[in-house]
């Protein structure tokens, strides 16, 4: 008996990573990976050298639009184009000043451990040239592929902003956070008004999903990660449900561990994303039934390669074939990992199905 | 009716941090606090000052011991001492150098990393100093209260072997298990049979509780953390029990996450310790029904002091009502912490009970 032309079958889903944010399973799954768009790749260092640091890439719209799309030139069977962008654009339009020190990670000026929220001076228009990059990929995308666009969350930004730099354990902003939680929420609040009014801006622009990183949820103690990762991510994604009701809101609370389901339970994201210290198989027992989620392969198991990543790939497949499951890895890719494993690990998930 | 003499009140057990190990509930909960003889006591710091850097301290025995027992002195409604010593002596004994360099944490040369471990002269008397460490502790520790021995646990020890150093994320480490498992192996194998020796004679010499510090075991995939987590744990264990059997065994894998249940299940420890991001009541329905728990108060909620000290106390009292429990923090005593808010962690644990 012929499939009825009214129920295609999952894996001929017109675009499979919007199929599978909304409920539906793929097979293969569909994937794309953190970070994909960056330095393992020798035609990123190639276009970076040219042109600069990387701040200078993500200003340039034509740049960033080359560098979002180069993964999928070379890798066609991935699924998604992810923005190629930084979640401190936020903090840079709120009026920090950001800077990018080579070898040491990004710097924000004044860092808000001592100097007021109100005396930045907000410049929206930072924001301008990420909406010309996501509008020049979409013009490149080919059909089946989705654009994924992207911000941090409201605390991982927070911590940034707080520090005015990346810092051991978010101390500076767990700090503030118990000993000014008034202070402290007036960041969160600006943070989330910004993220929103820049999705909003990314989907108009053409970002068919959109994925909150939560980089640091991991240190938080549980009622501090209720009141500063649940609670404003709830909020944002009841605002976006609201304007955007049709784009899906991944969700990437990393280190969330135990608290994994009252975050997909409590924020009500459209997907889940495991970071790769989470066993899929208890996170699919833990996670509200059809929840789609999104991970979470080792970047240390891609960059060894070989029979261990086929095993890996093997069980993330296994632990994950009873709901809609996008094939990620579990943090960013790293720097020194062989093409050749980014194809292995390509053909381990799609096959030759 | 009154109570016949034969079923005391769980809070009169002549050790109660002994008797909640052994699966009892006493109320108030018995107390310590991680690193609580350590550089936020003023006593501790004027005998550094005297005696030299940390390393002089943990052999000089007599200094050690006397560290030991401050906290007490203190606060005499602490339940426990446990033994001032690093987790790195034991790969001192197995024959790496080992030095603190003030302000960078610890160095063992060589690495092992770059290094074969066969090639290392072991030094068993190393650890001989630490016993009469704790000879001379159990002399003068009063009544009622327990003594606590400890060792790093082989994942956590291996980490600083392999990177010769505390490392970003424990990638040093991480990548030789998977690129060479066998080698790996040995390394964990040598630090198991080398800590099973060194628990085994702290215990002979007066320890009557031991605790496995996993401080790195967060940062593995699941198929890792069985294989260098729980595995080498489960069979320290085993090892410790038959050889040991009255002497309980607090496993401590700081962020392990979602992966706790597992672990405690599988390793079958006496009693697991929370760290500060795990929400009690989470755990509380996870673990093993009457398994013995320790924590889990943030370290930055007992810096800040005040009323969320107290709140997030009553959370964790509430949240472990119903199981064994050892009140702790989630992470060692941050240095700045005021004596104050100690005084206060101790009346809101202790109460007027």
């Amino acid at each position: 008996m012929a499939l009825s032309p009214a129920e295609p079958s999952p894996k001929q889903a017109a675009k499979p990573l919007l199929a599978v944010l909304n409920g539906e399973r793929c097979d293969p799954p569909p994937m794309w990976m953190m970070r994909q768009a960056g330095r393992y790749l020798p035609e990123y260092r190639q276009l970076r050298e040219q042109k600069g640091g990387f701040l200078d890439l993500v200003y340039d719209s034509d740049a960033a639009a080359e560098i979002t799309l180069q993964p999928l030139r070379r890798f066609p069977q991935l699924d998604a184009a992810i923005l190629f962008s930084d979640i401190l654009i936020v903090p840079f339009a709120i009026g920090q000043n950001l800077t990018f020190v080579a070898g040491e990670g990004p710097r924000l000026t004044p860092p808000l451990v001592n100097a007021a929220l109100d005396a930045l001076t907000a410049y929206p228009a930072r924001l301008d040239p990420i909406y010309e990059t996501v509008r020049k990929v979409r013009a490149h995308l080919s059909p089946g592929k989705t654009l994924i666009g992207f911000a941090g969350s409201p605390w991982t930004v927070a911590t940034y902003m707080v520090a005015g730099q990346g810092s051991r354990e978010q101390g500076e902003a767990r700090r503030l956070a118990y000993n000014d939680p008034g202070a402290f929420s007036a960041i969160i609040e600006k943070i989330e008004a910004v993220t929103f009014q820049y999705l909003c801006a990314q989907i108009e622009a053409g970002a068919e999903a959109v994925q909150l990183f939560d980089s640091w949820s991991g240190s938080l103690a549980p009622a501090e990660f209720e009141k500063w990762v649940i609670a404003p991510t709830a909020r944002l994604v009841q605002r976006l449900r609201k304007e955007c009701p049709n784009v899906p809101i991944i969700g990437f609370p990393k280190g969330a561990g135990g608290k994994l389901a009252a975050y997909a339970r409590e924020t009500k994201v459209s997907a889940v994303g495991l970071d790769e210290t989470v066993d899929p198989a208890w996170a699919n027992k833990q996670l509200p039934a059809g929840l789609p989620v999104q991970g979470n392969l080792d970047p240390l198991a891609l960059l060894a390669g070989g029979e261990q990543l086929k095993d890996a790939v093997t069980r993330i497949l296994d632990a994950l074939a009873g709901r809609p499951h996008i094939f990620n890895l579990g943090h960013g890719i790293l720097q020194e990992t062989p093409i050749a494993h980014v194809e292995e690990l390509i053909a381990a998930v799609k096959g030759d199905k």
